[in-house]
């Protein structure tokens, strides 16, 4: 087998590894080394028009991971337990319109895009927002924009830890409104610029999950050739 | 330096390796192995209360991907020149409302899930999607709600096709409705069952790409200790 062959077949096992921890062994603690290389996939991550409009809040203190928990009910046997628990926020539309000061910074400072470029790039993106997806058509799908963003984010945290043998869990079983109070309560959210979109909670698993099970392949590949 | 530290390395140089690419050097084909591997990362890909709303159309006929072309201002150069063009569909409201006909088969016949044990599922997930996140509000959030879920198979792709050299390009840049109007022409959408969620194509990178930038770790980071 050649090399490619065996990456290939490691990062497959690594996906055979991944799957939904519930519980994780409270022992066992990721080191810090571990984490940044986790969180750095996810700053890699690809965003739409490169807006990067996600923000990882890692939450170890117990007293928020209580409030949490309170309001979140798929996350009742992991925020007790989870070695690190990101809350994933996404921007809202202060900061994904187009021609807000959040975009018009990423572009011209850290971008460094030069200025009469990023004046056409906007034209381009008022006219991708207004008409061709109709992003602009609530504060809501402006929102859920920015979250399908951070979720490529979140598959490759997950993806990127399960290759170094660490469990992680997605999560959106919490109740959205309150959860948002919870953050906001501390400070968490930049005066309304951000918004909850998803939490994952990672560590080691405390038993072996069930055998995964999907669609088969000839289910959800459509080939026109 | 041992394994897991070179495995970290190595997955972070594919994530600098993986860029938006815009042209592909149309001489070079991926292998059917290489991107069946594709194919799996996103089948085995996590979606939420695991309902795996998607679908992936490998766009390799000719007349399809012109027709693509001419309502997709953001895959100009890539529909003409990728090795493999995927237009990945997210599942309606008609298929991921909690007590639909596809959730119920998916439930009991793919997952064997006991059908009492589905009928507190479908109880809880009926919550879930009223109140807590109130996905049910529009169809859009709904199809924003299974666009998200695409997102996590679509990083997931990319990723591990970069670990392997290969290069891809997601694509938001298209007008929804008229691709909407040429994948229902093609009989793409199994009856209102299936919409376009994001574009992405596949090959091998023609030129050298600039380098990546990305907002510094402290701006997208906070830790509640």
């Amino acid at each position: 087998m050649n090399n490619k062959e065996a990456k290939k077949q490691e990062i497959l096992e690594a996906f055979q590894f991944r799957h939904a921890t519930k519980q994780f062994d409270p022992e066992k603690k990721i080191s810090d080394e571990d984490f940044e290389f986790i969180l750095e996939t996810g700053q890699l991550s690809p965003s739409s028009v490169g807006y990067e409009p996600w923000k990882f809040v890692v939450v170890q203190n117990e007293e928020l991971r209580g409030k949490l928990r309170e309001v979140s009910w798929g996350a009742q046997g992991q925020l007790p337990t989870a070695s690190h628990f990101l809350v994933i926020l996404a921007r809202t539309i202060k900061d994904t319109k187009y021609d807000s000061a959040y975009v018009e910074n990423l572009m011209l400072n850290v971008k460094k895009v030069p200025e009469d470029i990023f004046g056409q790039m906007k034209v381009r993106y008022k006219s991708f927002q207004e008409n061709d997806l109709k992003l602009l058509e609530s504060e809501r799908s402006m929102l859920d924009w920015a979250g399908k963003q951070t979720y490529l984010a979140l598959a490759n945290m997950m993806t990127a830890a399960a290759q170094i043998g660490i469990d992680s869990c997605p999560i959106e079983g919490f109740q959205f409104e309150k959860v948002q109070e919870v953050l906001e309560e501390a400070d968490l959210l930049e005066d309304g610029h951000l918004a909850v979109s998803a939490m994952v909670a990672f560590g080691y698993r405390s038993q072996e999950p069930r055998p995964k099970t999907r669609k088969p392949m000839s289910d959800i590949v459509q080939w026109v050739k």
